[in-house]
C-alpha cells in the first residue's frame, strides 16, 4: 500500500480508533460474560477452577526490533508469550487484554497488522480477545498484554513443587529462538552498511520461526492431562534453560544435575551456532524466547513421560547441598549460572 | 537523598529489582491464592461472583508530566484509576498487576516511590498486589495497570441500560481536576521563564488534590448498595461528563438532557475557571479526570437517591429522537459533544 493511502491515527481520535481495531472481534468461551465495550471486562468463572491472570510488556528497541519483526507476527507473538505463562501453571489461556501505545507515526493500517496477528493467536489458542486501551505513546510502540486463564483447582503447578530425585524434563528444543534472532541481527547490520543487499534468509526457516512466531506449549500441558502426569513444577523457557532451572530450585529449595548431552536441540540450531562460533549448549543454556515449559515429575511417572512425544528427561532434582550443576559431554562438573536474557542489564 | 546514594537499577538487573521492590507485599483477600512470584497470580472467586478486569496506561509526557507529579502520587493514581472502572461496573477492585517500563536514568529510590504510591492506593482500597512486570523502555516512564475486582452475579452495572425518563445522577463535583492541571501548568511556565520564582500552589489544595491524588468512587457503590438502588446504567467519568454522557447514549441507544444549573461544581473550581477565563461548565463537561460515577436509575428511586450525600441529579433520560441536549441556565438548548480529553487527538 503507498504511504498516501494510509490513515492517520490522529484523525479517528481514541474512541474512533478502538472502534475501527475492535469492531469485528467476538467472544466464544463460557466464562466471558461481557468483552469489549464497557469500563471493564467482565467473566464468571465456575466453582472448582483457579483463574490464572499474567502480564507481559513488549517494549520496541529493548524487547523488539521493528526493523526485522513484521508486525502482525509482533501481535502475535505478544499474545503468544503470555499465552506461554498460562501453559506454565498448566492451565489454559481464556482472554486476552491489551494495551497499545503508539507514536503517532503509526498508521491505522500498521495497527491493524498487529491486531490482526493477535486475533489470529486468539483464534489459534480458543482465547477471547475482552478489551483493549489504546493511546499514544512520545516515542515508539510498546504493547502490554494480559490475559487470564484457568486451571483445575488440584491442577495448578507452581515453581516450588520439585523435591529430590524428581525427574528435570523440558518440551521441544531449545536454542532456535536466540538463533533466529542472531541471523536477523546480522541481515539487519548488512542491509546496513550495504542497502542494495538482499538479506540471506533462506534455509534458517525453522530458527526464523522460533524467534518471530513462538508458539505456547498448552499441547503439552494436554499430553500430560491425558498421560495422567502431573508435574510437581514447572515454568517456561524465556530466559533460557538455566535462568528457568534455578528458578524452580530457588522456589522449590533444591538443587539439579543437567546432563549436557541431553538437552534438546534441533539440527539446524546446531549448525547455526557453530557457523556463529557459539556453543550449541550455550544457546540453549542461555538464549531465551524459544518459551519451551521445563517441569519436574515424580520417577514413578518415568515410564509415562517417554511415551509422549517431544519430551525429553534432562537431569533430575537434588538436594540444596548439591547445588545446580551442568554435566558436560566430557564428564565435567560446572555451576549452571543465569546469564539469559535481562532487559534490564542488557541496557547498561 | 543526594544523587550520590542513588542506586543504579541496572545494577540490580530485572530480577533483583522486582525482588526489591516487592518484597514486603502480602495478600489478604480471601480470592487471592497465590500473589507475585510465579509466572501468573493464581485467583479463586466464588460461585456468584462475577470478575471485572480492566486495564488502563499511563505515558509520561501524554498522560502525566513528571516535573509537577510527585512520583508516589503518580503510583497512587494509576492505581486509583483503575479501581475506579471497578466501580463503574458497580464492583469493587480486589486485585491488581503492574507492568512498569522504566528508562535507565530511573534510580530505586525513585521506582520504590512509586510502588509506595501504588502500596498506599491497595492499602486503602483492600487490594491485592498479585503481580508485577519491571522492563526497560527507551525513553520515559510507562505505567500498564490490570485490575480484577468482583461484582455479586445480578448486580453488574453496564453502560447500555439506561432508559427514557430514568434520572442522570453524578457523584461529587466535576471539573477539578481539569482546573488544577491548569495551574501546575501555569507554574510550570513561569519556572521554565525564570526558575527562581517560588510556584504559588498556595490556597488550591482541592483543585490540585482532585488532579494529582483522585480517588475511586467505591463508596458511593456501598451508599447505593446500602440504599437498595441497583444503577440502570453507570460510568466513571474519566473524559469529562459530555464525552461519558454520550458513551452510555451510544450504548443504551437513548438521548439525554442535561440541566447546567444541576452541574455539581465545587466553589474553588468555580471561580479558578473564571480566573482562567474558562465557562466553569465546560471545565465540568469537557475537563476530565475527575473519576466521579455518572449513573442512571428509575425514576421510582428518586426518594432514595435523594438521601444520599454527594449525588446530584442533573438532568434525565430521553428517547433517542430527541438527541443529546444541554439546557443552559438562560434557557437555551445546545447539543452536547465530547471535546474531552482524547490522548491520541490531543497529540496531533
Amino acid at each position: 500500500m503507498s504511504e498516501a493511502n494510509l490513515t492517520n491515527i490522529s484523525e479517528l481520535g481514541e474512541f474512533g480508533l478502538i472502534d475501527e481495531l475492535t469492531k469485528d472481534i467476538k467472544t466464544k468461551n463460557k466464562s466471558t460474560v461481557v468483552g469489549i465495550g464497557d469500563d471493564a471486562a467482565v467473566l464468571n468463572y465456575p466453582e472448582g477452577k483457579q483463574i490464572l491472570v499474567s502480564k507481559d510488556l513488549l517494549i520496541e528497541g529493548v524487547h523488539f526490533d521493528m526493523t526485522f519483526m513484521p508486525l502482525k507476527h509482533l501481535g502475535y507473538k505478544s499474545a503468544v508469550v503470555n499465552f506461554s505463562d498460562m501453559a506454565a501453571m498448566n492451565g489454559k489461556p481464556k482472554q486476552m487484554i491489551v494495551g497499545l501505545g503508539v507514536s503517532s507515526k503509526f498508521s491505522l493500517e500498521a495497527l491493524k497488522e498487529i491486531y490482526s496477528g493477535m486475533k489470529m493467536a486468539c483464534e489459534k489458542y480458543g482465547v477471547d480477545f475482552v478489551g483493549g486501551d489504546t493511546t499514544s505513546s512520545t516515542h515508539g510502540l510498546f504493547i502490554s498484554v494480559t490475559v487470564i486463564g484457568e486451571a483445575n483447582e488440584k491442577e495448578v503447578v507452581y515453581r516450588s513443587g520439585a523435591k529430590p530425585n524428581d525427574l528435570l524434563c523440558v518440551s521441544g528444543d531449545l536454542g532456535g529462538a536466540y538463533m533466529g534472532l542472531l541471523v536477523l541481527e546480522r541481515e539487519k547490520r548488512a542491509f546496513h552498511a550495504n542497502p542494495k543487499m538482499q538479506p540471506e534468509l533462506e534455509g534458517h526457516d525453522y530458527i526464523l520461526q522460533r524467534q518471530l512466531k513462538p508458539e505456547a506449549r498448552v499441547d503439552i500441558v494436554d499430553a500430560l492431562k491425558k498421560a495422567k502426569i502431573l508435574p510437581t513444577s514447572m515454568i517456561d523457557i524465556s530466559d533460557g534453560l538455566a535462568s528457568e532451572v534455578l528458578h524452580i530450585c530457588k522456589a522449590s529449595n533444591t538443587g539439579c544435575v543437567i546432563d549436557e548431552e541431553k538437552i534438546p536441540i534441533d539440527q539446524s540450531t546446531f549448525e547455526m551456532a557453530k557457523k556463529f562460533k557459539i556453543v550449541p549448549t550455550v544457546a540453549a543454556m542461555n538464549g531465551g524466547e524459544d518459551y519451551e515449559l521445563l517441569f519436574t515429575i515424580d520417577q514413578n511417572d518415568y515410564e509415562k513421560i517417554k511415551a509422549i512425544d517431544e519430551v525429553s528427561i534432562v537431569g533430575y532434582i537434588t538436594d540444596k547441598a548439591e547445588g545446580q550443576r551442568l554435566i558436560t559431554n566430557d564428564n565435567q562438573s560446572f555451576d549452571i549460572e543465569a546469564q539469559g536474557w535481562d532487559a534490564l542489564k542488557k541496557n547498561k
